[in-house]
């Protein structure tokens, strides 16, 4: 088989791990099977720390909740950022120390920050008011960091408005959470996702630091800065290798914030992307039409059981097949639901070989986050997504 | 509580069911909850099935796949359209015959299709000659209904180009067809999902008569006509009531095709979207900053928990809440998830009271159709949505 990594992977830290290949080759699944390897994973962990240096990693859990992923995490002494109940709860089923956990998602329901509090958790993240208000009834004296709205971002993905409030909201957060007896220790934001390099971090760094030293100018106590996530994985653009990129980041942040007690960064694509390897097959290959110049290549696989990060084609991954090698020729790539909008690419086709037919297996790279845990329940009586951790 | 539903409401054959409103009005749930009315089900089948005269009517099981959905309407002599193996399973297990089912997905597993035909399934959906080749190869003798490619859709939500073939195509494949053994027996088509007047069919049959006609001037024996889906339902737009739609179809279909042996149609949406209400919660409003005019409401639920319709706000649902009457202001509507794609409408606001707040209960009307199967397996680690049929 042709690897369709360029020079970029070639770049990295991490090899591909032959214990993947080599399950990959020995194995063969009748649905569509995301594998992991959690030694990857454990690299990758690593690899990142190693730049990372002081500041804590809090692994965002919502990337891959996978069992074995998060029990391979806590071995290897990560933090976590939990997105909800469900994600706390797994975490300390599998080890974690509530200590280690700050509960990262803004939206939260009320019980849900009570249950968090009486199991030992005691971080928490908001940007509004009421939810401020939430946090003090159900969790009080807690530690809250303001999440700040990023408008600056150079991510391959940049977010939406949805998170965060800006710099007037957020002093005045402070002053309502001290009020109600909160202990407003600092600030978090993100960066906006797949940032490829760490010199893009500078002007919402810039921005962020302004904020920050406002904050302590106006006597609030800041000691936790909270990075967020935005660590890249490869998806066929070149990326900075791991730890170079983590240094960059965290060389930035002393520049603008100087000695902070605390930091802490959340990757959850950047530390399990490149773990995972999905493998599929194609279900079909047709033309519309005599007169198309592209092929319809229809995967068992598709927006609504793995791939929903194909939404407007914001993450491209990259295809392997069997046939690598033979002439290739543009195919639009949808999935097998009978949904019209279940296509992957079709307003930048992908190339793959003119020979591809039905029953062929197709593995996609670097697939380790954001797939498994979007499957749909059963969508068009699909099952979802499997995941086999190694 | 106030009823959004305007007069198409008012003029629609259907009552809100009171057994519906009983329900909901003394059940409350710990989650996002669908609640389906079975008897909603059955009056819409039939008001479908008066005006549809002697066409079958197979239920489109990927709207809702409710175990209980399936059973009422195979106890009111619905057929059905299976996009899977696993939808075929689960129709036959609640008793529908094999005869009553077709295999209506054009990209079918191949080993899929042996089991539908080991099944007693004998109706196949094509628009490829690969797909000619596997449902020769695993269903032989079998009938075919070849899709056509619909370029004239009037439809609220129009479909992709992933589904279907250009005219010349499908007579190549009923060729190619019969060459294999198999028998080629009809069109399929569908002219656009929530196409909300019958009147705004007439582009998509024209171009279908068309073919139809040439086909069987070319010797092909035509016997079957499906005309798909469309059918809509009330999302607070005027809609065409049920059996005055269908009347109106199938009229505009006999002056076009004449007497057709066998005509199906395959309404999903259009059975049961309005027999189904999404009680929810509110878990936050906000601001961004004090100079927003609108208000950040964040629900328990979203487009990855069984909202997926709101992507690029193609479907608008009403919403409902017990603060309905107070003055009301514009919210951007966002799910509870860390993920910044999980916004429901931003582009354009839905008005709701100013005086709402987190824990108001939300009722979202008229989604029993795509959202429970569409609901992912634990993203943010939130159950999936939970499903009452009563």
């Amino acid at each position: 088989m042709t690897m369709h990594f360029g020079e970029a992977q070639a770049s990295r830290a991490l090899p591909v791990s032959s214990r993947l290949e080599s399950f990959l080759a020995t194995n063969m699944f009748d649905q569509p099977t995301l594998v992991i390897d959690t030694d990857i994973v454990a690299q990758q962990f690593m690899a990142l720390k190693a730049g990372l240096g002081e500041a804590d990693i809090h692994y965002a859990v919502k990337a891959n909740p996978t069992r074995e992923v998060i029990s391979r995490l806590v071995e290897v002494g990560s933090h976590f950022d939990a997105a909800s109940r469900g994600e706390i709860e797994l975490c300390l089923s599998l080890g974690a120390r509530p200590e280690t956990i700050s509960f990262g998602n803004t939206v939260k329901r009320a019980s849900d920050i009570a249950f968090a509090y009486r199991a030992g958790i005691t971080l928490f993240a908001a940007d509004a008011e009421e939810e401020i208000e939430k946090i003090a009834h159900n969790a009080p004296g807690a530690q809250v960091y303001i999440r700040i709205i990023v408008e600056t971002s150079e991510a391959d993905w940049p977010l939406s408005r949805k998170f965060g409030c800006d710099r007037d909201t957020a002093i005045a957060l402070m002053g309502h959470a001290k009020m109600l007896g909160l202990d407003p220790v600092g600030l978090s934001f993100h960066v906006g996702s797949q940032t490829r390099r760490s010199e893009m971090w500078a002007p919402t760094l810039d921005a962020m630091a302004t904020i920050w030293h406002d904050a302590i100018a106006l006597g609030h106590d800041l000691r936790l800065l909270n990075i967020g996530g935005g660590f890249p994985a490869f998806y066929g653009e070149a990326i900075e290798a791991p730890t170079a990129y983590a240094a960059g980041v965290m060389r930035q942040v002393r520049e603008r914030f100087g000695d902070v007690e605390r930091v802490m960064a959340e990757p959850g694509r950047g530390l399990v992307a490149e773990a995972g390897v999905l493998a599929c097959e194609v279900m079909l290959v047709s033309r519309k039409s005599a007169r198309d110049a592209h092929r319809w290549v229809y995967l068992d696989i598709g927006k609504f059981s793995g791939l929903a990060e194909t939404i407007d084609e914001a993450i491209r991954y990259q295809f392997e097949t069997p046939r690598d090698g033979d002439p290739e020729g543009p195919c639009i790539l949808a999935g097998p639901s009978c949904d019209s909008a279940d296509v992957l690419y079709e307003k930048r086709p992908v190339h793959l070989p003119m020979t591809l037919a039905a029953g062929d297996r197709v593995l996609i790279r670097n697939t380790g986050a954001y797939t498994s845990s979007y499957s749909s329940v059963g969508f068009n009586g699909f099952p979802p997504l499997a995941v086999v951790a190694i």
